[in-house]
């Protein structure tokens, strides 16, 4: 299965990587909307297009792996790529999906390719565990949990603050809180009494005592980000963050929580957990073999949008049925 | 959907349970091989038919859920009613399964049926699980811990032994051998080395301290069950028994432990773990989620046998495509 892949970025340095580790994929080429000169790729052999040209290339590639971003590039690219290509995308605004979802298919459709879009790990790998959850225990709850791991977003947001050089943000999970979800109690839960945000900030050379406490101030009251969260924040040299806090580690947790029984006398836990030295090499694995499933199910002639929802398991697989049957059932 | 139970024990009792907390399920009738006037379901109005009277109730049924064991009921029944129902079984004896399925396969294709093997909690709910893990992971190592639970097997094996009037046994993964698996270090381990097993045994009355001592060697010396695990024995009272071991609690962990990166330099665990008050309850749960799955892929005309790996998650799931996508993803 030969994979391309557009935006050359983390999460598409991670998409080389699992082609890498999958035996039965290859990577045909990249496509950057950045100078292809000076685009190196880690694989011998594979060029770098720029992305202008990308429907020169239509016939080299099977599935074409999107790796931009959400706010504003998936939701033209998405629909676009799907009228020539089929395509996958980590599209992760939740309200947007299912304008998203509409684009994509009345492409896809029209052009008998196949689209997935949102796959990754939430949404993703963390949405599968919700509808099993779901399905198998009807009375329940969901809950899930980000973390321990880097936000980029969070990050971000703080870079953005004056006299903020560089910054790092880690969400958290209150340990009590999982303490509770995992005893069954069903606690009533906000997203901010799941999760504390843990922020690294590098100040500008210079900064006085004035400044750090109005930078710390600005963080702890940002709107939507921080305000009312349990945030703390600590200063460090541009050193100590680039030796500490370089990895983009990530992960986090999905319980459902439900009863059985003909009085609902029985509870029944299920708790799923990810724990990941790196988000983007993990997204990109995720995305990875979705790509097998989706190549796999064009071939049969399905086209049209799909979710995680729609695949079946053993399309994700390179082993036939018997194979697995034999080995994972 | 209307379900049919064949087979009224623990499992077909939950079967039952599991259609009440489902909306969209109706119990049609319940097959037994007993005198069917001394089977009292909990279902006001549900009739009990003689399992020899079943095809006369072939169209009462969407979906007959066989509730016998493996070792020599289902082996027979899922082919041979596959040739006049929609079925689903939780057949777990893993060397036997592809011969199972071929037999199952081959009725059910005849019958324009389809049918649903080996589904459940371990194999079924374990079995995905292990694919999700193998296919995002693909460098990487499995482990499935089974308890803290009853095992049945180990408690009916204790019951054979001269002078035992009841037992139950539990089987309790091991802590640190978990927390090795958690903490990524893939530790190789056996069963063995997984597991500890903890036995409640009533001995007949009377017995004296040589009866208790030979059972106790009897047990931890049984070949394949106790013999080179980590074995405790508690001699109690019947009335302790029945009041503190009356349950059939089980669960367990699966893992999956692997890398990404460009030199697989990153660390990856993913953990899944199930704990619950009633096992047969949870594994009934498990059937009519998938029961409802393999009516609709009937419905679209899909026949022949499948096995969790082929269901589509969207179709466990009573609400629409949209609903998934809006409340799920």
């Amino acid at each position: 299965m030969k994979i391309g892949i557009l935006g050359y970025g983390n999460l598409g340095k991670g998409v080389e990587c699992a082609v890498k580790n999958n035996p039965d994929t290859e990577l045909a080429c990249v496509f950057t909307r950045r100078n292809p000169s000076a685009v190196k790729v880690l694989t011998p052999g594979v060029p770098v297009y720029d992305a202008k040209d990308i429907l020169d290339h239509k016939d080299e590639i099977d599935v074409l792996v999107l790796c931009s971003g959400s706010a504003t590039d998936l939701p033209k690219q998405t629909p676009e790529y799907a009228k020539y290509f089929n395509v996958i995308d980590s599209f992760d605004t939740h309200a947007r999906i299912p304008e998203h979802f509409a684009n994509v298919d009345k492409a896809a459709k029209n052009s008998k390719h196949i689209a997935l879009i949102s796959c990754g790990w939430d949404p993703g790998i963390f949405s599968l565990l919700r509808i099993y959850g779901n399905c198998i225990l009807p009375d329940g709850q969901d809950y899930t949990f980000w973390g321990p791991g880097v936000s980029q977003g969070h990050s971000d947001a703080i870079r953005r603050i004056k006299g903020v050089k560089d910054a790092r943000q880690y969400t958290i999970p209150v340990q009590s809180a999982l303490d509770a979800v995992r005893a069954g109690k069903n606690p009533e839960l906000t997203t901010r009494q799941k999760h504390t945000r843990e922020c690294w900030v590098v100040a500008e050379d210079g900064a006085t005592k004035e400044d750090l406490d109005r930078i710390e101030k600005e963080i702890k009251e940002m709107p939507n980000y921080f305000a009312g969260y349990d945030t703390t924040v600590h200063f460090v040299s541009e050193e100590e963050l680039k030796k500490n806090h370089a990895g983009i580690p990530h992960g986090g947790f999905v319980f459902r929580s439900g009863k059985t029984g003909w009085n609902k006398e029985f509870n029944n836990v299920i708790e799923y957990s990810l724990n990941l030295d790196s988000n983007p090499a993990f997204t990109a694995s995720v995305l990875v073999s979705f790509a097998r499933a989706i190549f796999r199910m064009n071939k049969e002639g399905q086209t049209g949008c799909r979710t995680v929802f729609d695949v079946a398991p053993a399309y994700l697989s390179p082993l036939s049925g018997e194979e697995i049957r034999a080995h994972l059932l």
